[in-house]
């Protein structure tokens, strides 16, 4: 099964961006009922990240502070000036990998799956990739 | 094979619980000689994350350091006060996948697989999924 | 199939390796065309991430970065002086996990996988285990 990929875009230069949907389409499409489910990020200033879906502050605090702990400039060299965003993605990682039980993919209550712009905004992409066991 | 659910009940506020014997057990079990285990946290405020387990003072480092590093209180606005057991959650992970060889996880010769809680004490579950190839 | 096991050499204290062509070769050896590859580190003081292959700038900035935000000395109780390796370690993680079409990894336009070295220089070895779908 060739994985799916996905294209969205991010409207602020750091923003996390819930995929649920694009992921449980995915899962549903495929009809896999039992397996892993990889989710990679093709870029080097982006990445996956699993946090909060109910108060939207926490999202919002994970950005402040996070570009707290990185700050955008801080005598890099990297003449692009997203540097900051290159660490954050490392930090972050590019690849989640999640259960799927009875077709769908096994969550905790307040979990969903973001996609964190961190040098935006601009188009994206990400790819889903289903492994049957 | 279904996921393997395991049940634990941390008894501090962070706190870097070992794991191996539960991963241990599922693989055992599933009689899998090799493939993926992958190990899921359905919490936000909480993750794993693979560490040394001869020294505990290396463990007691990465608690007191991670929280340096996210302070308690740093100007959240998310109101139940736990902002940043949320973003350490982001940072360590929620998803850790092994390798399975000969019927055992791989190992180095210091690690152990950590459960992290960052917002305890309370009862915590994990999944254990393997994927034989 | 087994994981493959490779042996690389680091030659500085904090260094990211590319090992771009070694996961590529285990890949080719195998004759997987789709699936998913894992790579995996055994060490507690060393990660792998994916980042920016262009400017080497980039990975400059990455070693500086967090050489900050977790400094070398910090009053860690650990004796043998390298728990800032031990807390990257886990804030890189240890493990990651790629997909595999039509008989390659999928990489965006920048992305190459790094060994992140944080206590070199030293002999290290990593694992990349593919599981076909």
């Amino acid at each position: 099964m060739q994985a799916k990929q996905f294209s969205i875009r991010s409207s602020s230069p750091i923003q996390l961006i819930n995929i649920d949907s694009y992921i449980h389409s995915a899962v549903q499409e495929s009809g896999t009922k039992n397996g892993l489910c990889t989710i990679f990020v093709p870029h080097t200033t982006a990445g996956v990240t699993i946090n909060e879906n109910a108060d939207p502050d926490v999202v919002r605090d994970i950005v402040m502070e996070t570009s707290k702990i990185v700050p955008i400039s801080d005598g890099y060299r990297h003449s692009e000036g997203n540097s900051a965003a290159h660490i954050k993605s490392s930090l972050f990682g590019p690849s989640l990998t999640l259960i799927i039980e009875n077709g769908r993919v096994v969550y905790g209550t307040w979990q969903s799956v973001y996609f964190c712009e961190f040098d935006g905004p601009r188009s994206r992409r990400f790819l889903v990739k289903i492994v049957p066991d």
